[in-house]
């Protein structure tokens, strides 16, 4: 039966990421594979607390149904959090969503229609990705350079009609890259000049551990792009709770399109993570994480040093979970992936990551989810993998 | 800018029903229009041990990312709940969802070309006209009578080239009407004869007060179709927690669809209702759900017995949480609505459940959320409204 499934199935296929998780189940393998947190990091008895506190104060209201547009108190701490780093925001303005992938679904939904031309980095963000590829869009990418996107490249894709430009400006996943503050301004100066809407995923620009913080590109556009933000890295991801920051008219589509996709997050999610807001200092547990993080990346940087012969060049991010490498030119990472679980270690290859089927020889490595012991360990394996494919 | 959205967009709108929800916020209104199980029900201190539990546990692991497919434990118990009521499932053919909404959308995305014909039952449930309205089917619809579908019109449909059949063969959402044994049979086999798609919703088939349990359609199919429920009306709806019955193939297109939606659904909702079932006897606790739910219904009965005009019929649900009243021909339940509302009384009209535009003298009563003596008040304001409209 060809015609079975909708068309859109046939361009849209499982996490590749998800498929390797399964390969590296096996406990003696170390894996920079996963985009996991570290859940020693995770704040288990403050929640369990604020579960505590949930049942005994607003038990069966915290088990009802509720509003698709999100906890009235919970959007009011996100905007006072986003208030305390210098950017206003009216919690009416805020849409809590079942983590920051429902967004990327219901963004698409809202906006794209068959053949939209979606400007993504390269590589770009794989959830993205598979998000907008149910919708058929013509994907447009632009070199990613050290400190954001080729800008030439940017102004010709906004120039030949791209009617969106999605990108993680924070320490990308899977690059590491952060725009610079000149970068920042530019891509909401094109934005606005053209007229494109400017989506911007932020998951990951609470956890800074070199530089300075930086404005959001939201922050500089005239009109008014989406910005999303999640709970997953600074708090936990079992939640599943983000939220997106659009302006009026936009946000009303995307209720719509929310309430459709599942009425609403999670009361229960929503009620835990207020309260743990409410009763905890967040700023003090993301500084935990971020030293913690700091040190590990700290360590994958010096051991690739050691390890990894110098052909082999790396990003050196400021903050987030990924750190991303490019092998010489003549060297897959596909086949190097099958020769490093034999080392047990592994990683993801950058292809999926590249919607033009470039980047062949560039991976992912991850640093959030492993100690500096297995760190090191992991990475010495990898390097005697990668010189065993070296000419 | 007219073409700033998507074009699904401008066919679809917000939840009536959410509106109205808004217009019932004043407490003095008795309001039989929401969908809400009833709160007093809600298994708080239950919930609250088991969530103590799931912290004590299994604590970091419960607040990580987890598989798309859902916690295992939580499937095994869903499949053991069919196997007690005769319906052999595997536990790897169960998706967990966020909430049954999500099937909708999931299913729409998996299976639905714009343009294709989706046959509903008239009235329809609204959330599946929303969740599939975003990917432009044609919507074609077949008469609900007192036993299920008029089986000539579903026939005519099916030959007409129809894709699938959504249904609630359950004290159906609005209706409250159930699909007699003898119907179920025919759909099935109409369905397997048309190679037709049958989505079949049971999120109410366990809260049957009167007659006798019905096997689903879903156990009558030749070619597996797809089987919805949910833990919304027999423990709680704030968990968010779904799932969906379907064969290998459709299986695996629906997990990439869920992944692309959210992920996967709240790893700590999960957690904490996995406990609960482990830990508690559902099933004493859906007996004292459809203790009350019955005897709200029967009051409601008699009560419209005892204050409505003659000329006003309603069907007599076995089950679920709603009734459905048609007012005489002439009549506007749009109309009656702002009547109703002045006598601080409200519910839901039927017009939005038609995408056909008819309906305007059906209304439909929720009896699930409100105590006999607040059904007795209510019922009698309405009937004062009605008759001021009556000729």
């Amino acid at each position: 039966m060809p015609d079975k499934f909708a068309r859109r199935m046939s361009t849209v296929h499982r996490s590749f990421i998800r498929e390797i998780l399964k390969v590296t189940a096996d406990p003696e393998i170390i894996s920079f594979a996963g985009g996991l947190p570290n859940p020693e990091l995770f704040p288990v008895d403050a929640m369990d607390k604020a579960s505590r506190q949930v049942f005994a104060d607003i038990g069966a209201s915290a088990l009802q149904y509720s509003t698709t547009e999100g906890d009235a108190g919970l959007r009011a701490i996100i905007a006072k959090r986003y208030a305390d780093r210098g950017l206003t925001v009216d919690p009416d303005s805020i849409l809590v969503t079942t983590g920051s992938q429902q967004i990327l679904d219901i963004c698409a939904k809202v906006f794209l229609d068959r053949g939209d031309k979606v400007v993504i980095e390269r590589p770009g963000y794989l959830g993205a990705i598979q998000a907008f590829s149910i919708f058929e869009p013509e994907f447009v990418t632009v070199s990613l350079e050290d400190d954001g996107p080729n800008l030439e490249e940017l102004e010709a894709a906004f120039k030949d009609g791209a009617k969106c430009f999605y990108a993680v400006p924070n320490f990308q996943n899977p690059s590491g890259v952060s725009y610079s503050l000149e970068k920042r301004k530019a891509v909401a100066e094109l934005t606005d000049r053209y007229g494109v809407l400017f989506v911007e995923d932020d998951p990951y620009g609470e956890l800074r551990f070199l530089g300075e913080h930086l404005p959001s590109v939201y922050a500089f556009c005239k009109t008014p792009g989406i910005l999303c933000g999640s709970f997953s890295k600074i708090a936990a991801p079992g939640f599943r709770i983000g939220w997106v920051v659009a302006g009026k008219e936009t946000y009303d589509k995307l209720v719509i399109a929310k309430q459709a996709a599942d009425l609403h997050t999670s009361t229960v999610s929503q009620a835990i993570m207020r309260r743990y807001l409410e009763t905890n200092d967040i700023e003090a547990h993301v500084a935990l994480i971020k030293e913690r993080y700091g040190r590990q990346r700290e360590c994958m940087v010096e051991m690739i040093g050691k390890y990894f012969p110098a052909e082999v060049t790396i990003t050196r991010p400021e903050g987030g979970m990924f750190l991303w490498a490019t092998l010489p030119g003549y060297m897959s990472s596909m086949d190097l992936f099958d020769a490093a679980i034999k080392e047990k270690v592994a990683f993801v290859p950058g292809r999926p990551f590249y919607v033009d089927g470039t980047g062949e020889n560039t991976l992912r490595l991850n640093f959030s989810n492993a100690d500096e012991a297995r760190i090191e360990e992991g990475v010495s394996r990898l390097g005697r993998a990668i010189k065993a494919f070296m000419k």
